[in-house]
């Protein structure tokens, strides 16, 4: 950790809101891949969310705004936040003392610090194409990188909880609003966008189910164009009907698998 | 206000966090009525629902279900997490000043009190039987009392905000869980139902479709038993099914009307 980068955080400190913070679960997507970011803070053993402090000038969906960009480089991200946590309990963590950190870093905090107190999450989730992530690990972290959520190494605090609930809001999520139009292609192949909605949900669909209910929305259309695959038989390609999207986005499809 | 209240409020205020609080939103039912418990904070001109700040001992749950009980002598009440609000303006409004507080009350808030402060507000919603509330305002209120939900008296803060959103919520919840086992007597007629959700959704629901959706969850049963009413044709009266109800309260159901 950068010691000055550490006392300068102290001197700042008074900007944040004490006690309440925001933690946001960002998930990528790849290619039949469900990820998500994770950082190593204080090079201790153990993983967190990425997350940040309330400065006192900015609402919390600004400061999740503001902390998933330093993470990401991206702006104009779809953050929802989906539930908060707070007890007395969720911020201990046998690696996360003064001492430890001392140990591990050479830097000392207060054994008192304000870091130390009872904070309630604010919590966010957010989906992305994890191939346009430009990951920017902060001074205070020795690892910021991709996790399988199928895979999660040993997590801090109650964040192994936060990903479990964040998965089940985005589940929820999925089953009431489309999405892909940021994770696929502008063309692509019903396995495509099958594979999309399998692997968030971490269970097979049904074909023909799939494909009957998705058209049944309206929010994709056939192209009069095939997918060129060598060896394969061509497969149509679809693409999203922007109007019927954004109408979904704002009241809603049902899309229950 | 009671000043001594006051007095012993601010000196054990080092037991609360600081910049976090939660409001409930506590929803009342009772015979085609939906209401919402409402409190009038330093005898001033506004209203807010009923909150209180979070003990450092206690979880956000803790703390809901704590000043849920000191309003309305309830326990065991089913408080959901909804949505947490936070910005920078939410505590601001002109009648919430030390000047102010002091005019209509006598007691001098230092001016630069945390309670002035940038709060975020974890917001819980409840739904209950309104006849069952014994109503007990705190020393701080000059009044703690139900009000219709669609009139609502002049809101403090974002609290109309943060109603509009809870209703929103209840709507919601209502579309995929069972409701009325604590609202309706133990046995009830379809009409008596019927009131109960077109009361919620605050529009009318086709009475056939209703029934017809309701009874196909199994949630409730039909007696073989009649309720008098003189002068009508008497209705068949219905019980829930508390192994289904319950079911339901765990996996869903699905009664989007």
């Amino acid at each position: 950790m950068d010691t000055n980068a550490a006392e300068d955080f102290f001197k700042n400190s008074s900007n944040f809101l004490l006690n309440v913070a925001v933690d946001n679960v960002i998930f990528g997507y790849h290619e039949k891949e469900l990820k998500v970011l994770l950082q190593q803070p204080f090079a201790l053993d153990k993983w967190t969310v990425t997350g940040g402090y309330i400065q006192k000038t900015e609402s919390i969906a600004e400061a999740a705004a503001r902390v998933a960009h330093m993470r990401t480089g991206l702006t104009g991200l779809f953050l929802e936040q989906f539930q908060s946590f707070g007890n007395p309990q969720r911020v201990k963590d046998n690696g996360f003392t003064a001492k430890h950190i001392a140990e591990v870093t050479g830097y000392d905090i207060p054994e008192n610090s304000w870091i130390f107190d009872y904070f309630v999450s604010i919590a966010f989730y957010t989906l992305t194409e994890f191939s346009k992530v430009k990951i920017t690990k902060s001074e205070f972290e020795a690892e910021c990188q991709w996790w399988p959520v199928s895979e999660l190494p040993l997590m801090m605090f109650d964040h192994e909880l936060i990903i479990k609930e964040a998965l089940k809001a985005l589940r929820l999520h999925i089953a009431h609003y489309p999405i892909g139009y940021e994770l696929l292609e502008e063309k692509f192949t019903l396995p495509e966008i099958h594979n999309l909605y399998e692997t968030i949900l971490a269970k097979p669909l049904d074909d023909r189910n799939f494909t009957k209910k998705l058209l049944a929305t309206g929010i994709i259309t056939k192209l009069n164009e095939k997918r060129q695959i060598s060896g394969h038989r061509p497969p149509y390609l679809y693409k999203f009907n922007k109007e019927k999207y954004d109408e979904g986005l704002k009241s809603g499809v049902e899309l229950v698998f």
